[in-house]
């Protein structure tokens, strides 16, 4: 499916979310999108603009478009959006006269304090905005478009899906070369580097920035987190841990994946790297369990929590699961703890169409961390896995 | 230069700014910066970060960072921020604690209505900090900080226009390559894609999207503007021009090239072609002349669009200048008329440091367009051209 079929099949999605909200029409109100991009707006016209222009979709199903002159043909091409104002000198009077025209009582616009999706309106532009609309009875309608972006985005599409499908196959390919390549003396570096190399021979992207992806982690001596893949080298004894994420087709995959690096004489984990893997798998179970429609995203990652705490480890300090999609974390909704940093989104409920990170991880003393991620699929009767999960750990030999 | 080394080049030029200036600190606040890029972040952090961010330069050099725990090995490694909080579940109480300690009189944040490059803070994320700093003394002390981020932006030190200078070098060879490659049957795509085939085999980056770049026009036929490479035929008696931009350690390009086929049995383009260059060229060195630092650059693209429409033509309908740096379109300040589009922006005076294109075109019915640009950079005494300057029309022989 070409992006043109994708950016149509999501336009009419968002008219469906203006109907449902009771909100008349949504303003997306951007400039120079290629340094400083508006996530909402990849979502309904896949194109970067230069100077201040306005994307409005109304409820009844009209599509406007008011752009500088030069960038008219790339939205023409996008064949979504039947009136196009091209301007020369400044887009205030288009604006207000569309708006006139159409008199929405709500104009749904791009902030959100809780989902950095849905918050793509500079400070700058929503007070040139309030400028523009100064003296029209519009400048008192404008409210959060947060809802409407979270639907839209949150809600993947049949196409969407099968694109995030796509990048999850390629990415648990690349897991299977990792495993044949890796081995016992090789630092951080050399694995993240191979994978690297094996995405850029693709033509792939990545899902995350290219320095910190994969996050590859050997052992107990390497640091937990964002960091790059450094010069700590991979030990028999210790776990290997890789955080994955590509982009294909402008869709996410980000899994997390542990393999143990086999001591000499060994042929199996040792105890407590086993009873890890089974811990934070169950963990992973338990919060899939709760994840159906309507669940808050709180209640899934508590039961994930609890499970972790209650098989005596300490709580991870991030949330549970979050969106993918167009990026790795896709906006809201969060499936994370009732903490000041995830406020609002962790409150949001599931939604049949989500598709959800699952991970979290424990650390074994001397050994490593053991972290695992999947991506899952809400469904009407409950979860489908798009990665193929972890059930056991996998070795590294010599 | 490394990064890092660039980083702490500007960092010490923002606290020189902010004496400048009477400002006593300068916040940038952030998360999620994939998703959310501010485009300040990059000139004093080359680093992303998930969750609510705040990096914070003091008058007094004081560098403070705040920010999740796992993205702090990163901003350690930049080695510009000596105070470093690295939180878990929120950031509200540790800017509170920072602010009441460092008591600013101003605070400067990241929005602005004409320069796009100065309003990376989101309108959420102004809302959260207002909420965060509510009840304090803080709360009225927010000014804008488009000043400080459009000098430290654009007064370019050495080290970043040696950077600039090393990606037009690689440019100006590609044109080079263009020459000994186009022929008259090709279509723009096929030339583009000859030039975007170079360029990713150099393992370069695009100054604007790749789908965009270069824009190449063949003749009448061609759209004017930010369109992409289509189908139509390089022909004899036509005019070709590329306009490209590439990104090379980090720094970008931004030139345009023209050349003429020749028809059978012409040695040298018709007159009326050959006067529209003239004019062109013509119209770039009155800009230039004008290029001094103090002016305000509506009075250097005046000087070019008189020229132009004294010699006949139309006025080209966009600016003659912008700045260029870490992206094509750099910032404030513009050389460019006083519409609604460039209004604040294209009032502010030129400054030593400054990188300019320098660009406009006119159309020659039946041939095609005719279109330069140059790239120069401000000095003490007037201008240095970091291109070299097309004084001449380029041919194209079948």
């Amino acid at each position: 499916m070409k992006n043109q079929e994708l950016i149509r099949e999501k336009v009419t999605q968002a008219t469906q979310i203006l109907n449902e909200f009771d909100v008349d029409l949504w303003l997306t109100f951007v400039r120079e999108t290629t340094l400083s991009p508006d996530p909402a707006l990849e979502l309904i016209a896949d194109v970067d603009v230069t100077w201040q222009s306005a994307f409005m979709l109304c409820r009844d199903g009209a599509h406007v478009a008011i752009i500088g002159r030069f960038d008219r043909e790339n939205v023409e091409q996008l064949g979504v959006y039947p009136q196009i104002i091209g301007y020369d000198q400044g887009i205030a009077e288009h604006l207000r006269t569309v708006l006139a025209e159409k008199a929405p009582r709500t104009i749904a616009i791009n902030y959100s304090e809780n989902d950095v999706a849905a918050d793509g309106l500079s400070h700058g532009m929503y007070r040139s905005l309030q400028n523009i609309l100064a003296g029209t009875p519009f400048a008192d309608r404008l409210i959060s478009g947060e809802k409407i972006i979270a639907a839209l985005r949150g809600r993947k599409s049949p196409a969407e899906v099968e694109r995030v499908r796509q990048a999850i196959a390629t990415t648990e390919a690349l897991f299977d070369e990792v495993e044949a390549f890796a081995k016992p003396g090789m630092t951080q570096r050399q694995i993240a580097e191979f994978v690297r190399g094996r995405i850029d021979e693709m033509g792939l992207d990545y899902a995350w920035p290219k320095p910190f992806n994969p996050i590859v982690t050997c052992g107990p001596d390497s640091a937990v987190g964002h960091a790059a893949a450094g010069d700590v080298v991979l030990q028999k004894g210790h776990t290997l841990h890789l955080d994955l994420g590509i982009k294909q087709n402008d869709y996410c995959s980000d899994i997390q994946r542990m393999w143990y690096v086999l001591d000499d004489g060994e042929t199996e984990a040792p105890p407590e790297v086993q009873r890890a893997f089974d811990v934070v798998y169950g963990a992973i179970k338990a919060g899939e369990s709760l994840l159906t429609p309507g669940t808050p995203g709180w209640q899934v990652d508590e039961a994930a929590r609890d499970f972790i705490v209650d098989n005596g480890y300490p709580e991870y300090m991030h949330a549970f699961g979050h969106l993918l999609g167009r990026v790795a974390h896709d906006g809201a909704t969060v499936l994370g703890p009732r903490w000041e940093r995830y406020a609002g989104i962790c409150e949001l409920p599931v939604e049949v169409g989500n598709i959800f990170t699952l991970e979290l991880h424990v650390t074994v003393p001397d050994r490593g961390i053991m972290s695992l991620e999947e991506d899952v699929l809400v469904t009407e009767n409950g979860v489908e896995y798009l990665s193929n999960p972890q059930t056991a750990l996998r070795y590294i030999k010599s």
